[in-house]
């Protein structure tokens, strides 16, 4: 087999075409941003449900399969917030190259940040929706306790960095879409976000 | 709307049959490595063309897709390139939860990392192929002029911790397919995890 070793190996090329033609979307990165108890991780989960029973590959990108996983080794000062989108964007990024649509849950609270995700893969690629309820709402929510823990370590006088009590919040200025999650059922959010998908051309037949 | 204040938020589960529907693979990590210049990245695009085209969702990850971006922020120290290979390891998990077949290309030089990778998604989603040829055939190669770089440094006196060269490369002991990238063609060991791949069951029809 000596005159294999001559061979010149070339590099492949798959065509975007052929990969949305199998997982039928033409993906664009769908960003959830909002405070923490606003319901980023609930609708980002009943969104995904529905696209990929209808054959459109959607996966959710969230704090559980991240946080505990690619950013492990960062904590929640300002700069490993930052480092922490920074991260998922590019994963997101990634995730489009191959074709899947990826639905980002994080509270990505700062501006300059989520733009930055939205530079790196152009405006086309990116929908910016607007997880929003009021914080009081958010707050008697609760749902992992932790407005509870940080009012608490307040009162302590220890500061936590928690987003919305002692750390900033910065809501989109034009966001694609904005769900207001005290006032609107999860299931018309849903639809909401479908419809503007479908509108866009991002789900193929 | 009052009442819609009310309601439950449940969260969406999406069925791993029901991805695997859509990518057409039951997947595994394909994690290619071996030294510069031993064929990981023509192979790797080589395979992914393929499989896409026969309606198999796979997607390279490899230096000038991770490197350039999500890991633009190490170097080359042992410490940062244990980082980079432990990323890559998260990120291919990822893709493998959202349904679709990771073929990582990337020296990674070290059996602990690779091991590693293997322990995160366990060994049944993890396909380790060593991409294997003469340190000598590589060097030749040297498609990227790196290897002569590396010379050159080192009779400089400076070193570059360049693998095979100033770095170790450690060997795996038992990968799932080992090819001999000086002795057979590109097409023959396409061909050859293609079967493999088969036979496993990682290929829906």
């Amino acid at each position: 087999m000596a005159e294999a070793t001559n061979i010149v190996w070339h590099a492949g090329q798959v065509m975007v075409e052929e990969r949305q033609g199998i997982s039928r979307v033409r993906p664009a990165i769908v960003w959830l941003t909002g405070l923490s108890g606003s319901g980023k991780s609930t609708l980002a989960m009943a969104l995904e449900k529905p696209l990929v029973e209808r054959g459109h590959l959607a996966f959710v990108l969230d704090g559980d399969n991240v946080r505990h996983g690619l950013n492990k080794n960062l904590g929640f000062s300002d700069a490993d917030r930052r480092e922490n989108i920074r991260r998922v964007g590019e994963v997101a990024k990634l995730f489009l190259s191959a074709g899947v649509m990826p639905i980002t849950s994080f509270i990505s609270p700062f501006r300059a940040d989520r733009e930055s995700v939205r530079a790196l893969v152009g405006p086309r690629e990116f929908i910016e929706i607007f997880v929003d309820a009021p914080i009081e709402v958010c707050e008697q929510r609760d749902p992992k306790g932790l407005y509870k823990k940080a009012r608490a370590a307040l009162a302590a006088g220890k500061g936590l960095q928690f987003t919305g009590i002692d750390s900033p919040y910065e809501p989109p200025r034009k966001p694609e879409i904005h769900l207001r999650t005290d006032l609107m059922a999860v299931e018309q959010c849903v639809k909401t976000v479908l419809a503007y998908l479908k509108d866009r051309g991002c789900l193929l037949a």
